[in-house]
């Protein structure tokens, strides 16, 4: 699609979803004008326009807390864009990450920002670790550290494989997942955000089908 | 934040993100009343309001491709809220699974669904297995199958332990790259969708903060 076939509401605008394309995570909504999507395509920083100021701002000019935007996608009727990139610090005026953080319905935590899974996970598992008293099998992991969190990890890398090879498509997804649990319980012993580990694939594997760059080749550069 | 707090706007209408929960992936956007959010909070399921149409319609009435919600989020000035779910087949009328599908920049493939990384990686990955003349390591990978492809995943294994253990945040980062790459090309060898591990851990995780339920604990279930 074109800018020229976007369409621009009565005030010219298209609505705007930011979301950070490694933990799936929306950031905030906004609208843009043609100047404002034209100058995010050109620069590869988000640019929106303000209603309410009725002019053209970008994101961070005084904050500092900007978003670079890789993608921009057009939703199918063309009155809407997603900016798909990453966005440095905070992304709402309240200094919250994202702007979606009320929950509307009766949830448990009516604070807590909108995450997909993989981002609830690693919150969750961070909350244990810092949470006194906490006896959960997370917390054990992380009190006898690296030396038993690796067993763990080579074992269910273990049952993975075996299930892969051998087993129901149930028990290669819960293998997958308790090989997944464990590896993140690693990062968070060493106070890596999963995030981290996100971008790295996200370098090794372009969306534009090339080859796996980065990725070791045992075809290329065996590993002995 | 309450229903009676958000901002409508003169149509009586807020901004509407759809998102899955597992994947991360936008599906659509629109809009709602608040007879609409209403009734998403108390059925689960989407309910929108057409602006062209003047009427509240339910995701799916006709085409039966509804979206569970499972949480609804608004946002920091309470005028567009996310419902949080799962989608039932293609989201969009197209029937793309989302409507977000039209690259705006100069992006390779114009027409590709916007998605976060996993994603990405996983559609990668597929294309790769699908494409007769690939040479890609990928493709060695699941041509040699389960036996070597379970080597490599504890093979890996090994080294994020031991990376965890006594190496940098970098080396880290990149063996539990490598697992995780490896442990996709295991479920695509066997058809099985990343989203099914996802949503697993989106089971046994939940948001509130409960223990672990579902996961295996040797403190209280030793595995022998």
């Amino acid at each position: 699609m074109k800018l020229d076939e976007l369409k621009w509401d009565e005030r010219g605008l298209v609505t705007v979803v930011v979301q950070d394309v490694a933990t799936g995570e929306i950031r905030m909504l906004a609208h843009a004008n043609r100047e404002a999507v034209e100058n995010t395509l050109s620069t590869g920083e988000a640019h929106f326009y303000s209603r309410s100021r009725r002019a053209q701002w970008k994101k961070g000019e005084s904050s500092g807390h900007t978003i670079r935007v890789d993608e921009i996608v057009a939703d199918c009727d063309g009155d809407a864009v997603l900016y798909l990139g990453e966005a440095t610090g905070p992304s709402c005026h309240t200094l919250e990450e994202t702007c979606f953080f009320e929950r509307l319905d009766a949830g448990a935590a009516k604070k807590e920002p909108a995450l997909p899974i993989l981002g609830r996970l690693e919150r969750e598992l961070n909350a244990r670790r810092d949470s006194s008293g906490d006896k959960s099998y997370t917390r054990y992991l992380l009190d006898r550290g690296a030396p038993k969190i690796g067993e763990k990890i080579r074992e269910e890398a273990g049952e993975l494989a075996e299930a892969i090879a051998n087993e129901s498509d149930e028990r290669v997804v819960s293998e997958f997942a308790d090989l997944f649990y464990h590896a993140l319980v690693g990062l968070i012993h060493r106070g890596i955000p999963l995030r981290a580990v996100l971008a790295e694939l996200g370098r090794r594997f372009g969306r534009s089908g090339h080859e796996e760059k980065a990725s070791r080749s045992e075809l290329n550069a065996p590993k002995g």
